[in-house]
């Protein structure tokens, strides 16, 4: 029985039971949503997730593989000071940079996906040689939006800022102007298979990913996952939803692929639980969390 | 920045910004859902399309087409009595005749299913060869339904004593009493894809509409969508869901097969937005219309 | 007209007409939902069904049969004790019990997995080589939950102390613990297609079920379909659900197939209806329903 | 125990068990929402009310009355043709009237406002004298309403066009046009102690319907409530809320007072399952129609 | 700035920060919701009024105290066995004795009515002078309900079996079987303002609850507040939702006064989280607990 | 008949059809709510209020006036930047700046209430002797929040910055901590008709307003409306919902009132559409905006 003076902490994800110190994967979420331009409601993505996590097993069956018998310690949420852009990147910036610098891979839990930015950020400080696997239904390649920068709009434009030509590789993506789609073919590897699938394969799928994680070797590689790559049949629950995606179980296979990689950090973004309306994607979204722990 | 003094009319579908004039498409809204016998709030359609069509980008990827390069007018919502069935067709006949006379091919937002007669009558006093594609999860061939001869579950019938034998090619089909799979057999062309797939091909497809298409030659085609053709889990917020539908991209390429062919007026119905909890529907309908006016 | 002194009884499932006496089979609710650890609400599931079902046809092109050409009884739900589940198997196992001693098939709508339990326990007295066939999600295969051996997280256990080793074979199962996976290979069969899909099939199908019904022969085969079977993009409604599973027309087919072997007795359990926010998994799981009592 | 081969009929209103012989009172619904102008879905009202009424209890503290100890019977719902408005009110007036010949007293569940005209035709011709007391937010006094006189939004009107001046007393009307409050104010009793409380007394009541119905004295009286009379706090699940309304038990105290008088027949009407997503309105609905029954 | 490996517990009530030792309140969880008959749900009560709790102040200015001030430890739920109704009510049991052993006064969060009964077996036996003030919407006075004695609805009289004659004070009742009602007038002290208010005072009030308080003199005292005694316009999140109840400021003030009272024990049950649409039960059931608290 | 080659501009609030230079008040939207710390949604809240208010009459009984006798021009949503609170703030004050240069009087439609400070900020420049009247749930008196000064929890303290001491008046305040509580009594009028019922008051209104109206003479005055304010059982769609509130007719009749004196701008804020289940809410803001507009 229950010790009734002991107060159970249910609130971390389910299986994260290591301490700080022994941990090899540090988990914590980054609740912010302020450049969110259609539905807003990410904040509450990290908190949801692990609050509904009690309902999943921690093993997973697709890996063989059990959350117990890794290490990894759940922060909880950031405190951050809503309605300042910048002062919350700086605060998501200095976690990620604590991490890395105790030699732990971090994933955060959004949020919208400009959280991407500051851990971009942290992670090429430690690795030049950084590569950005981005899941993602749409481009984010606009230099600004509504004349601001700083926007989950901008996101991949602005960690290309960052990292340089061709070291972001796209996929899933299947919304974007006309502008973004050109850029991306010139300064990133812009995969095509959802926004121009042949009229002969209806239902296209990420087989290019293969060649190209094969193409990365030993290179650093942080992997963003913008859960609305997924069909959303399978996950509405997210601020922009874009028909034509990815289904679940090609999403884990790709996420074991691409961790077969030299993993350094990685995120899972875009969750916005008022549009959960059956409850369903919370389960989802852990389940994809469970996965890619179980992966990294 | 905005002028004040200058009201902004957000209520036109995205990129639809032509005069009526210059326009080669023009769109408008019958959001009639009167003999809808389970759920209604088909009438509604267009005028959430639209609204939510902001969340959408003008551009598309699967064409790559832009939404501003071509000309549509979108004349909002025709004004309807509601409960006077007889009195909204005629309101919606009177307005496809004039588009027709003015040399623009008329696309229209439903409402019901009903809504596709009047345009049927009136297109096919201007093309007596018409021919009318029609994407729906059901078959719609009930000579009466409760009674009644202008229902929602009787328009393809009363289409076809319009058009006559062998003018009409239904896919996507899955729904109807016998009586109805049997009097089409001898009377359209009526795609049993869906509706028998055989016990070795789980997941069937819409392969058969290509030699359909081709067989048309330079007929005049208008192209009705019920938009249950697709899947529940793509698009529960209809009238009647039926499990076992058309994936949206499956949806889409097929419109742009079609669309080779001599459209002369197209429609979109059955958009029940009660019904869309998520919100998701709102903009796969809007994608879908996008593809529609970007494909003609 | 309707006549206005007699009394439409419309909670039966549609064409379902039959007397008690004339009838083959034999469709009853079984409400219960006591052991429910995540969502509850499954208590509604057949009566929900039933009402919803006047949406539906009751002819099904898939099998090109009416529901009015076989004879089915449907007796409504058993009236249940809340909060006693002893009492609760004990009911069940009477009405199961008195059904199979009419010679007639009994069809139980649920309510959550447990009410399997007496049901076979009922098949397995009158059939001693009862064979089940089992469509679910999850394992079901604990010892024990939370120190409890009545629950539906132990049902497929509970079960095969009735029947014996190698007598049940489970399909599209894709959750439970390590211990559940490792015990049900030695006592069960366990379809591994959708709890371990190749990494080079990224979509599994259950053609592995083929070759398992043609190896039943003649033996009596109860067939249990928990309806988190399919994926929760088709189904969101029910208790704990869980991405990457079956599509409708896969379950469907694979039920026809099933119902080539020599089926006693089946059960539709777990549909909770407060989770179906859109109202399309009624439509469904009465699509399923009478796909299940045409296959028989 | 239940005998398995007695179909229970559920769907009957709680407590409504007599036959229709001996019954005082015939129950029958009238799901009609044809010319429903802003949020359909009346359709499914009487449907809803009877099936949730079972979480009600028969016996009314209130009014310390049983409903077994009355003869109520539950005739079900009308079949009415969807889409035909004349149709439906000739069907529904056919229905009153053989109530009305065999002597006992029609209540009927809507459906939309319009039903209650054919209701009024048939009793005004039994009982010439007749009058009618309304409970509605909305005047109803339009002559015509987008053009069509079967609206809704006309129903007193045309009510008035049968019984003549100063025969119709409205009561918690907040919401109409300038005509038609000045139209009322000349041919009808329209209270204003919702539509113009005095800003002394913020939160007005019922208390001049005491004096109305003293005055009323043997003459037969016919009852409609248009649900949103409540408060939407207290009712949100109608068509065309209004803020400002009337409490539940204002409602129930003003119905029992009304019963007093002579009550020839009664309708509750304008619930609308699609808006009433918390399900507190069918239970609420259902207590409104047992004090209803009761109180007659 | 939040110390990284540090994980917050966010999941205590808010304010309630104390060690078990220093504590003068043990706040626990009791999430069974086994003997439900119409909407299950209240399992979920005591954890999601924790995680929503973070939205409200700690301060009340209704009382101008802090809880910050007071010394309550959050002990979390308890682990249930599910489908045990027995095993569980011993499990609330034990807890309850323990903290009555350690001299400090336990506060419970339901889950459904049935889980007072071991409280108050608990509490009566250390205080055989024990009373009872009971806020709800049902009598709960049946003697067994489908054949249980330990169900939900016949919480009050199992209490009674407990306590004897003459020691239980229900306060806005207004729903019940006949017998209830008259078994309720010998036995307990059944409050008639809100079941039978004067049809002079349309809005009955608490206030015979003062006397009633003030009779109890230095009595121990357990006060259980069901939820549902709430008007449902304020709080439709309820298993069984009553119309014509309490306001929230009624119910806050007659805290208050009962806290004056000698509390050695309290409980708040019945929240549903599933039918709370709005999400505003959750705020509205965390300021009930705020006040309770700083009330005791 | 409609013109088909005309666009109905539909999304302008119901009767503002006047032009800006003909128009004595000019409405507009600012869609921001970047600040908004628990359930944010404010952005969308003056397009739906539009949007829905074809379900509304434009003649109000309670003032027995017509919004198309008055003349109000409605220039739509501002254009904002998402994630960039001080550009947002700015853009509104240079819109606000501009109406009242023009000599008219701006209405705001929020957006989060941060959005009031710019516009106190332009009307105090224009009206030194500025008062504010402010109606809320909450005090809004904090420093800072999370480290922000620029926060909607902070926006009475930053206007009370603006206006200086004894000029700021607060109605329907219930929630807020100790401090700003204190801090209020100092420095602005803070009624505690809500905060602070008398006990033998159980239901608190407004009365005191009239005094403190009656006091401000001639003096310009804006006029606030958090729409929190109200009771959330008749408004639960809103960011931080407070039980214990206002009811609508309290409400509009004190607007109504407060009109009287010298209003020179005011805003209707907080409504969050995402919370608006019932769409009730929709329908309750613009009534309250229509009052405001009507007595002005």
């Amino acid at each position: 029985m229950k010790e009734l003076n002991k107060q159970i902490t249910s609130d971390r994800f389910i299986g994260c039971d290591s301490d700080y110190q022994d941990a090899d994967i540090v988990l914590f979420g980054a609740g912010f949503d302020g450049t969110t331009s259609y539905r807003p409601g990410a904040r509450f993505g990290g908190k949801v997730i692990r609050a509904e996590s009690y309902g999943l097993e921690s093993y997973s069956p697709y890996l063989n593989k059990e959350l117990t018998d890794i290490k990894v310690f759940d922060s909880g949420e950031l405190e951050l000071p809503f309605g300042n852009t910048e002062k919350t990147l700086l605060t998501i910036y200095k976690a990620q940079k604590q991490i890395l610098n105790d030699n732990k891979i971090p994933v955060m839990l959004g949020g919208e996906h400009l959280v991407t930015l500051p851990a971009i950020e942290a992670c090429s400080q430690k690795y030049p040689d950084l590569r950005l696997i981005h899941f993602d239904a749409h481009t984010d390649l606009r230099d600004e939006y509504l004349g601001e920068k700083l926007s989950h709009a901008c996101v991949m434009r602005r960690c290309w800022e960052v990292l340089g030509d061709n070291r972001i590789y796209s996929f899933g993506v299947r919304s974007g102007t006309r502008e973004e789609f050109e850029w991306g073919e010139k300064h990133i590897h812009l995969s095509k298979e959802y926004a121009m699938p042949t009229i002969s394969s209806f239902l296209p799928n990420f087989t290019e990913g293969f060649d190209v994680v094969n193409s990365l070797g030993d290179n650093p590689v942080y992997l963003t996952i913008d859960i609305d790559v997924l069909d959303p049949s399978e996950f509405p629950a997210t601020g922009t939803p874009e028909a034509g995606g990815v289904r679940f179980l090609e999403l884990i296979q790709m996420i074991r692929y691409v961790c077969g990689a030299n993993i350094v950090g990685a995120d899972l973004v875009e969750y916005s639980h008022p549009y959960d309306t059956s409850g369903v994607c919370a389960a989802t979204a852990g389940k994809v969390l469970r996965e890619l722990l179980l992966s990294i």
